[in-house]
């Protein structure tokens, strides 16, 4: 096993997905003495194995300084905890939580200077406690998926107050992307059978949803936009789909696999059949 | 049809579920002149039927004061273009809202106070204009199916960090509750199991789902809590299984419906096959 070590920092991430701090659920503090129990614990458990130790210090980090404090921090109590209780060190992750560019302007690291920060961190720390190469585990999940997924959505209504503001409606929203409304999270947006055109003014583009906080993308340029055009939503691979619910008995998309130029469907869309699949009858 | 109004009404609910302002994606703002030019349209449409009007401005209304209001600028509205253009005013739902107690001091009011709110705010302004008695329509769904649904977690993982708090971790969390993560929504919670013992102190009760974010209930006084225990939170009818979600790949849970000490399944657990149910082979 691996022992989830909380290292207590903050990545200045937004604070639904800062995980690394003292006061989280996850993990077993370092500054508490709780991580080093829990390695007395699991070496006094016949029926465990330790392997190593793990940890996360958030998600969409683009500081990677916090991956370098988190691993020199983990590894100076890996340090200490295997001089003391003798145990072999085969397996660290310093977890996932590389940023991603959701806006054009997001300043993402490249993955190279990631790595290297952590592997020269990780290096760095073997050599002062005088540890064995581990295993290294890096869970980087976001940034492989995330900008593989575009998400399409079709226009409906577009509603202008004057003077006030233009809100486009899709045939989409919080039901398949949360995320703008449960964290606040930005996104680009492109009008796809316009991509050529220039932009005219802000739209604020919303979802169909029974709510007003289900808004996709708020006071973005767009050229004039009507009903039945598409927006093409980027960097829509991850946290979409997977925490997508039926609101409003919503059926969620259909997810297809594009690559030089062909089209395969790999997720059907979903029916109101799949939606009463679980009711139990009389 | 009826015609959504937007009678611009703040009820001081969470932003977003507040229906009725001005600056919102629903309805035909009254003031902008908008929703006179709705009906201008409906009226000259051959395949529309102009049946009446609706409006919802929020939900989670504590204050009969802001349905007196909605109704008053709706009637007003309604009145004037009456006179105006003639049609015969048929159907009239000034929307749901009502409030219910998702804690103890929640001051929701009752349904009685609620109805003869409205009643008396319709019946004045039907009195004032002229107009014939409509069919009354009022949606309060949250306040029938809300309070009608108990979650029930099982405990695993406690948690206490020395001098800064206990977390109680359990088997469910914001993929079948978004509420508390989405809107800071607050619960009740008790220990059904150990319903008759007495608080301890206050713990933080957080769900099994990979985000900081995954609190159902913050600091609240229950018994002391180990793995296995049940803990039930009232008012878990309406906006979350609805809103649900397979986060984590975690499985909807079943319903049973409960009276006069019968249990009957009406919804069973989910389960992996249905999760992959819309997956497209090769």
């Amino acid at each position: 096993m691996l022992i989830r070590l909380t290292p207590g920092i903050d990545p200045h991430t937004h604070q639904y997905i800062t995980t690394g701090v003292i006061d989280t659920k996850f993990g077993l503090p370092i500054a508490t003495g709780q991580a080093e129990e829990a390695v007395d614990a699991v070496l006094r458990a016949r029926n465990l194995e330790l392997v190593g130790f793990h940890a996360h210090i958030g998600s969409q980090i683009f500081d990677l300084e916090a991956f370098r404090r988190a691993v020199d921090i983990c590894l100076d109590f890996v340090g200490q905890a295997a001089r003391r209780r003798g145990f072999e060190f085969r397996e660290f992750s310093p977890g996932g939580g590389l940023g991603i560019p959701y806006l054009a302007e997001d300043p993402a690291p490249a993955v190279a200077d990631y790595v290297d920060v952590i592997c020269r961190a990780v290096q760095a720390k073997l050599t002062q406690w005088g540890l064995p190469r581990p295993r290294l585990i890096v869970e980087p999940g976001r940034s492989i998926v995330g900008p593989a997924g575009v998400a399409v959505y079709r226009v409906g209504a577009v509603k202008t107050i004057p003077g006030v503001r233009t809100y486009v409606a899709v045939d989409g929203g919080m039901a398949d992307n949360i995320r703008p409304a449960l964290y606040g999270a930005r996104y680009e947006v492109i009008v796809a059978n316009r991509a050529g055109e220039l932009p005219t003014g802000p739209v604020t583009v919303v979802g169909k949803y029974c709510e007003s906080g289900d808004i996709l993308v708020r006071n973005i340029d767009l050229p004039p936009v009507e009903a039945g055009d598409l927006l093409a939503l980027p960097v829509a691979g991850a946290y979409c789909l997977a925490m997508a619910s039926n609101y409003n008995a919503a059926l969620k998309p259909a997810v297809v696999l594009v690559s030089g130029g062909q089209a395969r469907l790999i997720r059907r869309r979903e029916t109101y059949e799949d939606l009463m699949a679980l009711d139990v009858g009389e």
